[in-house]
């Protein structure tokens, strides 16, 4: 069956085989291959871990709805949240905007954006690149390339049975899946008039809330391409997770065609970052994250294998 | 008059209007400005620079002769030399490549050219980014962001009247004013069929041949976006240059219509890297440099003002 999500443009198999191939290509000795968000390398005493990504297909809805300043922070968030996931703390990057023209208007608030993800972020952007690409680019493209520090790293081998699994709420859509998005506007079966706002809001930043306790938390993953299906890069171990009822936002996603499982491999369904605590942490965790984050309790981790979620309708997805 | 350049769609006034709206917004206290080429901050006994740069409108003339790997060269290209610029030693970096669909032989090909890139450098790719972005996208886009270290970074602040102007042999035209190249092609002026080779020789990677003897060299800076313009970010001193006969792709882009004194505002026209040494150590370094690079004394800084050339029509540009 071709999902939703290839029809739209999109196939996650091919991305993953493009990924398995630059990983072969590049493998050196120096570099400490985590497998997942980030790699590091050594640098003194610390680890130097670095990250780059992209806002997606997302600016094509920013253009369109006129909400242009979120895809800054989006941008910034998608590379801050995956540093703090293998256990570096974010410090500084640069960014990539790509423009088809000269576009006052989208690279102010672009960096307005950019500005204010990075004030949040508590990071500094050193640097960027601003192109004018005609020919290449349609509208705009904006990517980011951060780099973070960190004294340990965390690669998900702590993760064992018994371990307890939070979810960190999330403000939306974030920044994936907009192809998909996108298709079921343009097919007429989402209205952007009415869902415009919602799925421009951007990306919540939520590596300030954890760095403070990041050396009390197993691992953690940040819900973005791919959604839930990413979780096995952590551990083998089975994770039993039981998912809350997600905001509107999705249902009207999925009410306009895309079916109720590949819901959960596209999008992050109202939880944008997975926390692996130990039991006897919980509470602590929980009751700190629970300042500044609307946490969940999802599940836990037991003996098997793969990952078998219980969806809003409570049916039985296995990844 | 309006340059060949904007009428390509390439505004550098407004490229650089943009860098400065840029370096306005994110002005934080951390960041040490060097000004150009690249910004670093202060990390431990340190300084990590960071560089963002892509390969432009290249990329469709690639797809175009089907030479794809050398942008994967010029992805790294573009960044180590900008790095060594400052007085850093380039480490490891992340690409970006962006697709408008699934197009397995491009991947393929620029993967090999980013490591080929990489070896000569003698840096690590520690991660990356390939994104599928139908609308956004058309053909690929490929970018680069490399981090470096240095003990003492280049301002340019030692650079004074006396010293010595050196320039190392491009290979071509390398990176940059890929749009103009287009037009006059696609105008008919220029044969992709008797210059596509030439067009497509990756930019040569200097870093290697200045390493070692980066200590005695006062100021670097490589030939890229704005050319011959952007030495006024070295010093505020007259440079005063003699320009040797350019390679022949030089000619035929100039006999294509591109003005004269445009082409050294525009393209490196043979070019690639400039030194500035003192009078003392010339000959040592020119010796040095000589075993891997193609040196030519171009010139001398004097008390004044502005970049003087003199180009191979013996013709003399101010900027």
């Amino acid at each position: 069956m071709v999902s939703e999500y290839k029809k739209a443009g999109v196939d996650l198999n091919k991305l993953k085989e493009y990924h398995a191939l630059a990983s072969n290509t590049f493998q050196n000795s120096g570099v400490l291959k985590i497998g997942h968000y980030a790699n590091a390398i050594k640098l003194g005493d610390k680890y130097l871990a670095m990250h780059v990504d992209g806002v997606g297909t997302k600016t094509i809805l920013a253009l369109k709805t006129g909400i242009i300043e979120p895809t800054g922070i989006d941008c910034i968030a998608m590379n801050v949240n995956d540093l703090v996931c293998v256990g570096a703390r974010p410090i500084a990057g640069v960014d990539y905007l790509a423009l088809e023209k000269p576009m006052d208007d989208v690279v102010e608030k672009v960096m307005r954006g950019l500005k204010q993800g990075a004030d949040e972020a508590n990071i500094e952007i050193i640097g960027g690149e601003t192109a004018i690409m005609p020919g290449v680019i349609t509208g705009y493209d904006l990517s980011c390339s951060i780099f973070g520090l960190s004294d340990k790293l965390k690669t998900g081998e702590d993760v064992a049975p018994g371990d307890i699994v939070l979810g960190l709420k999330s403000n939306g859509v974030h920044s994936n899946g907009y192809s998909l998005i996108r298709k079921i506007i343009d097919e007429g079966k989402l209205s952007l008039k009415d869902w415009g706002e919602d799925l421009m809001r951007p990306t919540r930043i939520y590596s300030s809330s954890v760095i403070p306790i990041l050396d009390k938390i197993k691992a953690l993953a940040h819900i973005t391409g791919g959604a839930f299906s990413k979780l096995k890069r952590i551990t083998n171990y089975r994770i039993n997770l039981k998912m809350p009822d997600p905001p509107q936002v999705f249902k009207a996603i999925e009410n306009a065609g895309v079916p109720h499982f590949e819901m959960y491999k596209v999008f992050n369904m109202g939880i944008g970052m997975i926390i692996f605590v130990s039991k006897d942490l919980k509470d602590d965790i929980i009751e700190f994250l629970s300042k500044k984050e609307t946490v969940y309790e999802l599940g836990y981790v037991e003996k098997g294998e793969g990952i078998k979620i219980t969806t809003y309708k409570n049916e039985i997805l296995y990844i």
